[in-house]
Formats: structure tokens, sequence, C-alpha cells
């Protein structure tokens, strides 16, 4: 007798709470995969090492590592990029695009809290060996549609930069130092625009390209529009014209794949510094009540450093804590509850094995059937049907089989019909 | 520049082998979901102390246990059974039977080998709360329709036995310690008849008994003629009688699922001594060229160790291992490659957004659907559209969309026909 608890950030999901993680969960893999994303599986461990080359110590150390019994340094997957970057390099037989997704469980060593767990979902999609902006619009296409199917596609909109482009506009204000810079401007939403100017000024720019760099990176509306703001304000410097071309012509692919009015051009959106190379975005609650659902981008130096092969690569990890919260705000959350098509209720022992018999045929028409495996009485198996939120009750008694039919109570109405033994499948099905 | 390896015994699945392994599980976990069976998630890692409760330090030694980060002793989930323990014991307002299941990944630091690897797939399925013979029938009844459901139903039969039922008839021949002569039963595949009959003698058997011993566990045929055969063979004793009786209840529940027909009774199927306490079952390749398939049974002690109630269980944990070996071998293991219901290709630029339009709808409609992401030529576009087996690749050009169409390709036949531009959706979905 011993009640060992789970651990502190791992989650037990009964059948109720997972049934509605179910079907978010399979809204997210069905629209990637309508998009020509396909599955992989890839282990939830791997040596260490792999991770140290794309993450910093600090990362390092909020990951569950240890020796395994051979003596090698192994490593919880706290992300499955590296994992993704290692199987791209395995084989250069690919074709591209390579269009990959995965949900697999990841583990962070973390602090616990609302939204932090130590072990968490994530969907992985990313598109491999192609630089262009269809792909980048391709992959925030996937998640805006995955909002739009989840119901809140009024509240989601997409927060997007180009870190060529950013880069560019700074070079054309003559300035070098464009990593530093860009991590002030990383900054900007926590400082006052004092500060703001201040902190730029500290980095050696000067007070009328600093001016500037406020401005710039102020843009922030729906992306068709700003463009044109944005080709105004841009110097008129050959790299940064061609930035801002781009950016047009993601403008419009993002317009082809319909997803373009959620979309919102934010110059000031970074998103570290390490990692991306070119489009960068976050989807946010358009109502700011919430932390950043999720974000990605584009990463085309990234795989390089995993073997021998340069590959570009653009996508996003969906996380769910933060989208859970948001649908269960908007009521979009699925129910927490089981669903039964038919529950198949014996009125007594004697009739058993044809209650079995309808139960099987039931099933082999795809639907999902319960039938009592405890010898229940008539009304403690309409208790049990009715904890298992059964949509029909299939009632099979010696009597009415003598007359060649079934009852079929459904169990919204409480109405009762009979019908032909001969027919419940069709019926039913 | 880098090249590491995954760890032995862990798997990269890229998406044409795993499109494979997909529709397996997909079968395994439809089959259960449709008995009535509901998915549950749960923690990839527990304390050490919830394993140890049931399994002996040889297991653990197999495990990947290690210390956390915050000095806890963790372990990588070797099975699900001790966390479905814990879960049970967790919730006392559970209704019964509580119908169990789920797919996911199990470690343990083994021999690298044919069939074994440290990280594999699992399924599990259990009822837990309910000791019936209908229970146990529902269990194997969900194993028997997977392997229909696999179309290798021919080629695996279930060897059914009862713990209760063999030390009943043991007992009956006056046997005292028949763990002990279970553990030689459990021996007896490996031994010859006369070293058999010499083993049961070494624990005290007398030579009558042995040969009646040696008579009852050769008992191996189809469980509704051998139950006959079983009621001649057992001895005139009060508990055998109810045992065999059991047996012939099950016997009959099994016919109600409509699986009788490829079980057999077999009174040498023990499973080892510590864990199950009724029903123990193992699907065999009945060509008998592969190893056991996979193996369940009723284990109405286990759940109580773990907390203060007492649950009754019965299920089996499903590998893919040997399935795989066995789909492969009868030629229905599915085909790894890649599916894809629709390309898009447009036949230049200037369409690109049309193409999209198309390729957004189709998908809308529920379709798999790829276009370009690369501003490929229209034979590059054919090449990829190959290389992921599209079944249809609609081409959309200028001058068929100023004449209202577009042209449809069928992939396999290379036909075409020209389908306005309002019907393709209804066309193809």
């Amino acid at each position: 007798m011993t009640d060992i608890e789970s651990l502190k950030g791992f989650y037990d999901r009964y059948p109720e709470e997972f049934a509605a993680w179910r079907g978010v969960i399979d809204v997210v893999e069905t629209t990637a995969a309508e998009f020509g994303f396909r599955e992989i599986d890839t282990p939830a461990v791997e040596r260490r090492e792999l991770y140290e080359i794309k993450s910093g110590e600090e990362l390092m150390d909020q990951t569950y590592s240890f020796e395994d019994r051979g003596g090698r340094q192994v490593t919880l997957t706290p992300e499955q990029t590296p994992t993704r970057a290692r199987l791209v390099q395995q084989r250069k037989d690919l074709k591209t695009p390579i269009k990959w997704y995965d949900t697999s469980k990841r583990w962070r060593y973390e602090n616990v809290q609302k939204g932090r767990d130590r072990e968490f979902f994530q969907t992985d999609v990313d598109v491999f060996g192609i630089e262009s902006v269809e792909a980048d619009a391709e992959v925030i296409a996937v998640a805006a549609t995955i909002y739009d199917r989840l119901g809140v596609a009024d509240r989601v909109e997409f927060l997007i930069n180009d870190r060529t482009l950013l880069d560019a506009l700074l070079e054309a204000e003559g300035i070098d130092n464009t990593d530093e810079v860009m991590g002030v401007v990383d900054d900007k939403e926590k400082l006052a625009r004092e500060e703001f100017l201040t902190e730029l000024r500290n980095t050696g720019v000067t007070h009328e390209a600093a001016e500037r760099i406020d401005e710039l990176t102020a843009i922030r509306g729906p992306i068709t529009e700003e463009i044109d703001r944005l080709r105004e304000l841009a110097p008129d410097d050959e790299d940064a014209v061609e930035a801002v071309d781009r950016m047009a012509d993601l403008a419009d692919a993002l317009e082809s794949y319909g997803v373009a009015d959620v979309c919102k051009l934010d110059l000031s959106i970074v998103r570290g510094l390490a990692y991306y190379t070119g489009l960068v975005f976050e989807a946010f609650d358009s109502e700011g009540e919430l932390r950043a659902l999720f974000g990605g981008g584009r990463y085309d130096d990234l795989v390089g450093l995993f073997g021998s092969q340069d590959v570009p690569a653009v996508g996003f990890a969906f996380g769910y804590s933060t989208t859970r919260e948001l649908l269960k705000k908007e009521g979009e959350w699925p129910a927490e509850e089981l669903s039964t098509d038919v529950y198949v209720a014996a009125v007594s022992g004697d009739v058993r094995e044809e209650a079995l018999g309808f139960a099987s045929d039931l099933r082999e028409a795809g639907l999902v059937v319960e039938t009592d495996l405890a010898s229940r009485g008539l009304g403690g198996q309409f208790e049990y049907a009715d904890s298992i939120n059964a949509e029909t009750v299939l009632i099979v008694g010696q009597r009415d089989l003598d007359d060649g039919v079934v009852t079929v109570r459904d169990m919204d109405s409480g109405d009762e019909r009979r019908v032909p033994v001969e027919d419940v499948v069709d019926e039913l099905a």
C-alpha cells in the first residue's frame, strides 16, 4: 500500500480531458497533413552533444541529461529541431521541399508555473531545402488555418518581420553593429521611448538614425497596407529596397494563401539573435490578454551546423499551453467528456450472447460501442450508459427478439422505437 | 560540421516508413476505441520507486534511471502498468469498467537485437474494476479483431489458460507447492517429456500426478472442443470443477464475441509467476515461424500494491515488433510510401496565385494537397508530384483559365480532362 505521486510538471490526462486534447492535436495534425507535411517519428532520447551544437549552457542546464548504462551522455529531447537537422543531414536523397510534422513530448527542467510544464506536447512543422517566400507563406498559412479551424481566427494575429529586412534597413542607416542594435530592438517593448532612443545611442547610433529606427520599428499594421508605408520610410539603398521587395512578395503570397488579413508587419519582432536568418513571426492574442501563443521563422544557417549540407529551413514549433488558455477563454476548448455511439443493453443474462453480437456488428460499421461486462441489471446498465454519454442505447430483450426486433432509445430525447433486427446496423451506422 | 548519430536501439522514422507504422497504429487504436476503450495520456518519466513496487532488481537494471536536477530518482517508463495503477488509485470516483488504451513509447536499456529495441511503441489496453469472463473475453476480442483488420487473422491464434484453473487442477492432485510446479510447467516447451516428468518429480510430485499433469498440460486445441476433454480429464474436485466451469463460460463469451475460432486452450501457458492471477493468453504465429506476438491476462492483485483500493484488472500491452515481422512476411505491412491526393501545378508564375487558391479550396475539402514552393517549371513540378505519389495533378494555366477551366490529370492512367473552375472541388473531393 503506497501512494506515489507523479513528478511535478508532469501530467496525467484521464480520458475526458485527453479527449479534448486529442481533438485539438487532431486539428493541428490534420491541417499540417492537408498542406502536404508528412509525419515523422524520432527518438525521445539523443546524445547530449546533439543539443550542445545549438544550445548555450543555460538551455542545457534546463534539460534532463544523464549518463546511460553504457556511459553515454544523453538528453531527453527539449526541442525537435536538432533531431530534424540530424535527419536531414543523414539523407542526401530527400526531394525538396522536405515537409515534416510531428507531435510528441518535450522535456525541460524548468521552474513549473502556469503554462510552463516539465513535460509538454509540441507539434513541429518545417519546410527544409527551399528558400522562397512561398515556403515562408505556407508555414504561416498552416498556423493561421489551424487557428481558423480551432474557431479562434478572430482572436489570433501573426506579427511578421524579416531579419534581413531589418538588417538592410539598419545598414542603410550606416550601422555596422546590427546584431547589437537588434538586441535593443528586441527589448523595445519593455522600454519607454526615451529609454529606447538612449539604448540605441549607447550602441553608437546617431540621434537621427535612432529616430528613424524608432519610426521603422513602430510599424505595426496589416501587412498589405504597411508595405506601402515601409516603402516610403525605407532609405534609398539597394539592399534595403530588395529586402522591402521581398517582404512585398511575402505579402502577396500570404494573400494567395488567403491569410494576409490576420498578418501584421511589425519590424520590432526579432525573436532572439542566434537562430533566425529571415522571416520571423509570432502568433499573438489580438486582444492582448495572453502572452505569445508561439512563434517561428526561417533558420537557414542551422541545419549546416549538423553536417556537411547547407539546407535552408522555415517552420515553427506549435506549443499547446497558451493556445489551450485562449481556447478555454473563448469557449472553443473541446468538451472534456467521453462520447459513445451506442450502448447495447441486455434485458437479461440469457440474451447476452445476442447483445454481444449486435455490439460486434456495430463496431464493424465503425461505431464506438460498449456493452455490459459486469452482469448488471438493466438499471445499472443505463446508469453506466449515461456515464459514458451514449447517444443511443440498443435494448436487447427476449420478447423483442421473438418479434424480430430490438428497441432503440435516443438518450437525448428519451424516444424509443422498435427496429427490425436486420436493420439495426443500417439505422445506427 | 559534425555528424552525430542517433543512439543504438533508437530509430528515426522518415515519412515513408512512418506512414506504414501510422497505418498499423491506427488500426490498433481504432479497434480499441470502437470497443469503448478510452485514450489516456501519462508521463514518460516517473519516480523510480513507482517501478520498484512491481519490478525486481533485474528489470530495474534494464531501465533508464537517473537523478533529476531536483535530486529525485526518476525512470523513463519501461511499461505503463505501474502508471495506470497509480492513475486508478488516485481517483476513487471512476465508474467501472474503466477501459483505457494508449500508444506511447517505452524505454529499456537492453541488448539491442532483432525485435528488441531500447525505444519502442506499445499500446496498452486494459479493463480495470471488473472481474468477469466478459471482460476477459473482450480483451481477447480486441486483440483478435486487431489481427483480423490487419489482414492476418488466419496466421494468428491465441493460446489461452487460466492460472486459477491450473492451480485448482494441481491442488486436486494433492500438490501444495503449486507455484513451484507451475514454474516447471512454464518450462515445459523447452523440455523433453522425460525431463519434464523428472523435473516435476523433483518438486515432490508423485509419478501418477506427474503423468496426469503432463496429460493436462498437453491439451492444446480449439477452446470450445477442448473444454469437453478438460472436463473428462479434470479430477472430481469442487474447486477444479468450478475452475473448469469458468473456462467454459469464457469459451462461451469468446464465441459471443465471434473470436472463439482463433482461441486455443493450452494449459501449459503460465507467463511467469509473479503477476497474473487468472486468465493468461499469448498471441502466436499459427505457422510457428515467429516468437510470441504479445501476451496478456488478468492481474487482480497488482493495482492494490499501488494504493488503498483493490482493483481487478485484465489487459495486454501490444508490442509492434513481432507483429511487424509477421505483417511483412504476409505482405500486409502497409506500403512505405507517401500518398497525396492532389498536386496543383502552375503552368507559369503569373497563375501562381490562382494555383494557391485551388490548393486552399481543396484542402478545405479535406484533401492532402501540395503545390509549388520553389518556382519550378512544369517539368520539375511533375517530377516532384511523382515523388510524393500524387493521385491527381491539377494543371492551372492562363489559357485554360481564360476558358473557365483547368486540366485534371490522372497520374496512374495519364488521362487528362478539362474541368470547369467551379466544379474542381466537387470533382476531386
